[in-house]
Order: structure tokens, then C-alpha cells, then sequence
């Protein structure tokens, strides 16, 4: 069966409650169950917990002040909508091509947050810097903006019923390999288990320290070159080693510059 | 490109406004125009279509008493829902490979409908008698049942997915073969244009009557006689020649008998 245990689904301040309630559902539907909401705007969050349906969902929801905190524990972020307003800076992938990706990620040990963004604005730049990749839902150029509830639905029935096609021709090999995910990354050990978000924040922050007291670039640089350098590490596909690696070296160049 | 021309999604009784906005805005977004609402609850309808967005869709909209008129001129009548309530009585597919099927009926010339019934109660069994076959999304057996407005960007994101996907190896032979529907109906002489929903009910009236006039049944059996002669009709995949010729024999049939 699918292990849509090791699969989040993040929304992103998400204002109406029935949006709430709606993506609630249609994970229920699909058979997730691990949500996260990013900052949601108090009042609307609490009638979307008070409503009828999908309440033991949106009781046991994660919920954190910023995305970053949010995916740390993930090491495949899939940012979500429609990639129209301007040149995407990631990779983008369609969602009718994502399954296999997210198949691949899991039997390697990973964990996937699937991120929505906001109903009006979806995802800043900011968000976007989380992200290892962009899904891209083909909608028709006319009206490509979908509802959040929508899109929700779509996104998680593409990757529950393909994930469940992948996986029909030798399903029990399947069941075995995702219940041992270490056993796994010991058959590639040149890859290991992927960085999570969380270690390549870290990593981004102690490399812009050393920027900082290596004097890199004037002070007005730092926000852009912050941005991408967060892209950057995830352009790297780094696995924890890589991380924990690149992590000490920066470390003891920054303990060396002078303050 | 997609030819959603000659597909028309049908709401039977729709009950939330909301609703009724969410799966116009699902046929936007996935680029079908064709809506036919069936015996709308009138001040919600109303209410629909004064809503912002997805406006001339909803203006647009056919309007029937019943679901037989609403689809009288389809050749492929598909009934939506979770399949779980009752032992279905015509074939089910489900959603991930409903698209070759509707490829195919397209390509013969046919029409297609899409029917999602109400919100509470989904499809009478008299609605779904006018399907030839139902479409199961496939949903986790704790909460199989969809919100209607995800239900249709469910199923319209995988027709115009999968349908683009199927199409792109030979789109240009493709496309040409949709332009002239008639042609590619003389390559298969055997087979014709596939008889409408309204031959067939049509052509079970006149069916019925003869029956009543050969005192078949008993008047109580008459109802579920009726039942399943629909059903019968539509297992049959007539083609509307079939359709005509039958018309004509049980016609004669009638006509000769006493009165």
C-alpha cells in the first residue's frame, strides 16, 4: 500500500476556514494524515478545527510560525502552483511526472513536504528558497489559478493513485524496502540518507557567517546572496554526511577568521 | 490539444452554491466549457450564478428538468461516486484509466458525460440507469466520500492530463482525426456512430410499450422491467443505425398488435 506516512502536507497561511476544512478532507480522502499549518491566521484556524469532518486531522495538525521550521525534518520540499508569474529559479516538475519522484525519495529513506501556499498570493520568494523543486499542476492558461481546496484534492489523488500503479507490479519487494529505509541507504553507500531541510538551514547559516566575517560582500548583498545560497544547497542534492561535512569545515574556517 | 468540445460535466440537484461555483472553476482551470445543471435547487442556483468568477461558465449553463434530457444527446453516460454502497449494476472503471476510454469514444465520433449527483446522497438509481458505466475515484475506505467540487477537479485534472498525455506521440494525426469524426467512422463500417442516450430512451419507450401491449408482465413488475431495459440498452453498445432499425421492428411489432 502507499506509505503516505512520510509524506506532509503544509499550508502556508492559509486564510478561509473552508479551505482549510477542504484540504483536510481531501487528505482524508487519499489517505494522508500529516498536516502542517504555517502561521495561520488565528480566528479562521479555529473554526476550521470547530468544523464538522476530518476533525481528528486538523486536531492532531503540527503547527509552526515559519515554513522553514515546518519542513526541517523533510528532505524533498515540492513547492506547489502555477509557475506563470515569473521564471522559476528551482526545477519545475508537472504533476502528472511527480510519482515517480516521490517513490524515489521515500525508498531512499527521505521524507517529502508537498507546500500550499496562501489562496491570493501563493508562496513568496522566501518560501520558494525552501524548496528543492516546483509542481506544476497543467491547468488551462485561461484560468490557471486554482482553488486551494483544488488543488489540494488534485495533488494528493495524482500521487495516491499513481504511487499505488508504480508500486501494483512488486508491491511486497516495496513494502519491504520502505520499512527498512536504513537497509537501503546501505546499498548505495555512496549516497546515503538525503540532507533534511533542517540541516541545510544550519549549514546555509554558518556559511553566511563565514561570508560575513570573511568580509565577502557589502552588508546591502547579504539578503540576495542569502536566497541563493539556499537555493544553491538545494540544487546540491547533499546527502546528511555531506551536510554534517560541509558543516564542520565552515565551522572551523569561521572559528579561524578574526572578529 | 484537448478536444473537451464534445464533453459536457453534469451536476444533478446541486445543493451548495459553493459548491457549484468550486466545479465551474475546476471546468476553467481544466478547460471544459460545457456545464448542465439538472433540477437545480433554485435560489442557490441563482446565488451560484451571481458569484465572482468563472462567471460565463455558469451563464452559459444548459438546464434540464431530468438527467435522460440532460444527456439525451451523449454516447457515453458516465456516473461518478464512491462504488461502496450498493453491488453496481453496469460496469465500473476507475478514474486513472478512465482517459483511453474517453479518448476512444471521441475518436468514434461519440459524446461524452460526465454526472456527479448530489452532495448528500449521490445518483438515484434511475439517475444512474442512464449511465453505461460508473467512474470510482479511488479513495481511502475511512472517508470515501468526495466533496463535489474536488470530485470534479479530480476528475477533469485526469482526463485533461492524461488525455494531453496520450496525445502527444501523434498529435497531429490525432487532431486531424478529430476535426473529421465521420471519417474516422467509415473506417470501421461495422461499427457506425454510437447510438445516443436519447435512441435508447427512445427506443425503450417504444419497447416498453410493446410489452404492456403483449401483456409481457404484470403492471407492478412494469417499473423494474423498466429498470432494466435501460440498463440492457445501454450493455449493448448499440450504434444509433442499431438504434433506428430496432425502433423500426418494434414499432411494427406494436402496430400489429391488438390494442
Amino acid at each position: 500500500m502507499l506509505d503516505c506516512d512520510r509524506i506532509t502536507i503544509v499550508l502556508v497561511s492559509p486564510r478561509n476556514p473552508l479551505n482549510i476544512g477542504a484540504a483536510a478532507r481531501a487528505m482524508a480522502n487519499f489517505g494522508f494524515s500529516h498536516l502542517t499549518v504555517v502561521a495561520p491566521y488565528e480566528p479562521h484556524w479555529r473554526e476550521a478545527k470547530s468544523a464538522v469532518g476530518a476533525a481528528d486531522l486538523l486536531q492532531n495538525a503540527r503547527r509552526t510560525p515559519c515554513l522553514a521550521e515546518a519542513v526541517a525534518d523533510c528532505t524533498l520540499v515540492l513547492g506547489t502552483g502555477t509557475v506563470d508569474r515569473r521564471q522559476p529559479e528551482q526545477p519545475v516538475v508537472t504533476l502528472p511526472s511527480l510519482a515517480p519522484l516521490v517513490d524515489k525519495e521515500l525508498a531512499r529513506g527521505g521524507r517529502v513536504a508537498l507546500v500550499f501556499g496562501p489562496e491570493k498570493r501563493g508562496l513568496t520568494r522566501e518560501d520558494l528558497a525552501r524548496c528543492h523543486m516546483l509542481v506544476e499542476i497543467p491547468t488551462d492558461s485561461g484560468q490557471p489559478s486554482m482553488n486551494l481546496g483544488q488543488a489540494v484534492a488534485v495533488c494528493l489523488y495524482e500521487l495516491a493513485a499513481r504511487r499505488a500503479d508504480a508500486r501494483a507490479p512488486d508491491s511486497p519487494a516495496e513494502a519491504s524496502k520502505t520499512r527498512e529505509p536504513q537497509g537501503l541507504a546501505s546499498e548505495t553507500p555512496e549516497s546515503g540518507p538525503p540532507a533534511t531541510s533542517g540541516s541545510l538551514d544550519l549549514l546555509a547559516a554558518v556559511i553566511e557567517d563565514t561570508m560575513a566575517a570573511a568580509d565577502y560582500s557589502p552588508a546591502a548583498m547579504r539578503r540576495a546572496n542569502r536566497h541563493d545560497l539556499l537555493l544553491l544547497l538545494r540544487r546540491l542534492t547533499l546527502t546528511e554526511r555531506d551536510a554534517r561535512r560541509l558543516l564542520g569545515l565552515f565551522r572551523r574556517i569561521l572559528h579561524r577568521l578574526p572578529h
